[in-house]
């Protein structure tokens, strides 16, 4: 049984602008899934789907080919699990920008025969601009680390302990944070330095580890710890950071808290001095760790940047730090700063589940980080996204149905809507129109929120980010 | 208080060679422990301590110093955490021969003031030859990797799928196993990849996971589930790979057998087709998973090597697979093979906690894989370590006290020695010659082995092997 294009485009599916040649064989030993998983991927990699490309509903396609609506929702999670896909809030499932075949491999579709494929604005946050990240220093860097040190056998647990000191005076001179080579751990990530810390308490206690999350807050953390088996406990969060004062005092008391104090994940607060001792404080009277996520405090747009809380209490704080901001989240690598007790029983986790980050990964990081090339792309960066930050306000500013928070650092903002505003709906109208933004309410565990929608400005062009928000500006004004 | 180079030569050092200028300062404020630490690494960094340097035992240095033993220890735990020492069964401490500042950083000491530091030899098994790796294919490769998909945030959960591509190609071509881009996720390693595999079965499950382990084995795999909190059966092993016979019938009945039989770790039998029917049978019947350690297949120096298990039943058997042997332990990156069902499970873990491979390793690996330079390799190489095993055969064929196994294929062999042979002794003393290799014992988890040691013949040149190999006869020979 098959369906050829026509048959599909004629039966009501042209909303979605396809037109697939997508088989369905019953005599193929193949599960259905995997057949329809396996045509979708070729017409992705055939160029036939395009980056921001709508799916048919799974119900409908199911209707249409004949098979049942969880096969095609099977299909659809492989295809999402392998990158493939993207869902958004409002239930449509998009083809990913990042996954498209390049410009060069992919065929091109005759203007004639189907139009082109609407550029998809991507504006979803955490992306950072990667457009001049290629430079000189970061080719010879790699190019370098690829044919050095290949006597080296597994990378140390902690690291080497060469990129360990150059990512020490990275601290020192952007971050103000004294450091030693021997209190670092380069981590494949936030999320693996999460994993360490937690991986490094779980064995000595017989209950699970509960670690107190900021709510709102990031949500990927918070994935990372119910993998682990962890309990979350959620820690209200007001304009100024973490609501010190909310914090347990008897049982259950967290070992964890994970917090965001620079610039509050996602709604943009910066926590006050007088927070910050008062976390410590407690923290230290419940013998408990402070995660310090300090995931883009290299971009400041306003005001001096507070001391990282690891430089008040260095005993207490396990400070997060990441790569995916300042140069790209395709390098997985980041690092972490804490105690001599804590950094020993976080490498003997490392000894046991090996370094995942690769010694030539590490290596170009030490060339870069030796040559002056990430300080370089750092300040760079930091124009452009200070740049993009007015462009947004300005854009912004005629628009009375939107205030903007969290513009004081980072890549992104939070935009809050009228009461009453039906967010959902927003964001999925916006991703028809292909521009991809975050709903606020993604980032709640518990409560409801106040409508918004979260919107990175790192990594769009200026004219995208200007399109973009007239997009955005026309569906809230055109509910 | 401080310990010049004469007092502590002066005091019995000599044994080691060393000559160092350590300062315990109790006015500093930094821990003792800290300050010890602190010195040894200097002197690893200046160069004054070099690979395969003997340092003095805990309770000798702690008396010389005025400080306790325990403060050594802890000295030496940060360090051997850190990766500059390798201890060895026998209990001696070394620096590590892989973190050896190169020649190029290291300031060479002038022959007159200190005798120049013994070559170390390092026969212990997992190192593979990476001499001619950096090839014209494996330095393009780097290259454009350096450049390409910068537009890539997030690596794909199961990884590229161009590399998964390449990698069910390269399984085809040099393991006869049929496989999909859609079976297959890109690891960090044979430890990440069964991290991943315990993780997917660790959420639904009330009890911990039971993982049966051949016995003597691989410690590593043992590491790993111990952290993750799985518990371990072992079950016995004899020269034909694992005893079948024995695996349970009722509880505890484990969920996962994670076993190597193309060439059993360290023991180098190969599992009958026999028992691998009668395995799958068991693993059928208890619905359990078996685990395919295929660590290094690529290297089959004798007979016809028998299809990978995975290949029998692609449903049960779970199969992983490494670069570390045929490329570079250093580059963390290996992949594994398994069903749909446990390929969702699996992806879905990576979405939460994210894929630890950078893109720039996927895309090196990718263009490697594709332009035939890992195919190449692989020749050259397996050439190699053919001729350096029959080297090994000759080698000891003159001595009588020493019979091998396990020489089938990869890259050690198991040497059975005399009953009543104390290997520990014989291992530390080879260590005093700057030879190390590793205790039998060591694999064994539970049990006492036949007196034996394992030895890699990967890594070392023709030269440096039979030199290792006389060193070696000479101890056993003379005990």
């Amino acid at each position: 049984m098959s369906h050829s294009a026509d048959q599909w485009h004629g039966r009501g599916m042209r909303t979605s602008g396809l037109d697939l040649p997508l088989r369905i064989d019953r005599s193929d030993p193949r599960p259905l899934s995997v057949q329809l998983a396996s045509g979708l991927r070729a017409a992705v990699t055939g160029g036939l789907l395009q980056p921001g490309d709508r799916l048919p509903a799974s119900r409908a396609l199911a209707g249409e080919l004949g098979i049942s609506r969880g096969t095609v929702t099977a299909a659809y999670e492989q295809l999402d699990g392998e990158g493939y896909l993207r869902s958004t809030q409002g239930g449509g499932t998009y083809i990913s920008g990042s996954l498209a075949p390049s410009a060069a491999t992919a065929p091109r579709r005759p203007a004639h025969e189907h139009p082109p494929a609407r550029a998809l604005l991507d504006l979803t946050p955490g992306q950072p601009d990667t457009r001049r990240l290629a430079d000189s220093s970061w080719r010879r860097s790699w190019r370098e680390a690829s044919t050095e040190s290949l006597h080296v056998t597994e990378p140390p647990a902690a690291g080497l302990s060469e990129l360990r000191t150059e990512i020490a005076e990275h601290l020192r001179i952007a971050r103000g944070l004294a450091s030693r080579t021997e209190d670092l751990i380069v981590t494949a990530g936030t999320r693996e330095g999460l994993t360490l810390l937690v991986q490094s308490m779980q064995l000595d206690s017989a209950r699970p580890i509960l670690v107190g999350m900021e709510n709102p807050g990031y949500p990927s953390a918070c994935a990372v710890l119910t993998q682990l088996g962890a309990e979350v406990l959620y820690l209200p969060v007001d304009d100024d950071g973490l609501m010190v004062d909310h914090l347990p005092t008897g049982n259950p008391c967290p070992q964890i808290i994970f917090t965001t104090p620079s610039h509050q994940y996602p709604l943009g607060g910066r926590l006050s001095v007088a927070r910050r001792q008062a976390l410590l404080r407690w923290a230290r009277h419940h013998e408990a760790v402070i995660v310090e996520d300090d995931y883009d405090s290299e971009f400041r747009h306003t005001g001096m940047p507070l001391p990282a809380m690891a430089a008040l209490d260095p005993a207490t704080v396990v400070h997060l730090g990441t790569f995916s901001k300042i140069l790209t989240p395709s390098l997985r690598a980041g690092y972490l700063v804490a105690s001599p007790a804590l950094i020993s029983r976080m490498v003997a986790v490392r000894e046991r589940m090996g370094n995942p980050v690769s010694i030539q990964t590490q290596l170009a990081l030490t060339h870069h980080l030796a040559s002056g090339g990430v300080r370089r792309h750092i300040a760079r960066t930091r124009r452009d996204y200070r740049h993009r930050r007015e462009l947004l306000i300005r854009t912004l500013a005629g628009c009375s149905s939107v205030s903007t928070r969290g513009l004081d650092g980072g890549l992104h903002a939070v935009l809050d809507l009228r009461v009453g505003t039906d967010v959902a709906s927003l964001v999925s109208r916006a991703a028809e129109e292909g521009l991809l933004v975050a709903d606020l309410a993604e980032y709640y565990f518990d409560g409801r929120p106040d409508p918004g929608v979260v919107l990175g400005y790192g990594g769009a062009t200026d004219t995208e980010l200007v399109r973009s928000l007239k997009i955005l500006i026309d569906l809230i004004e055109n509910p």
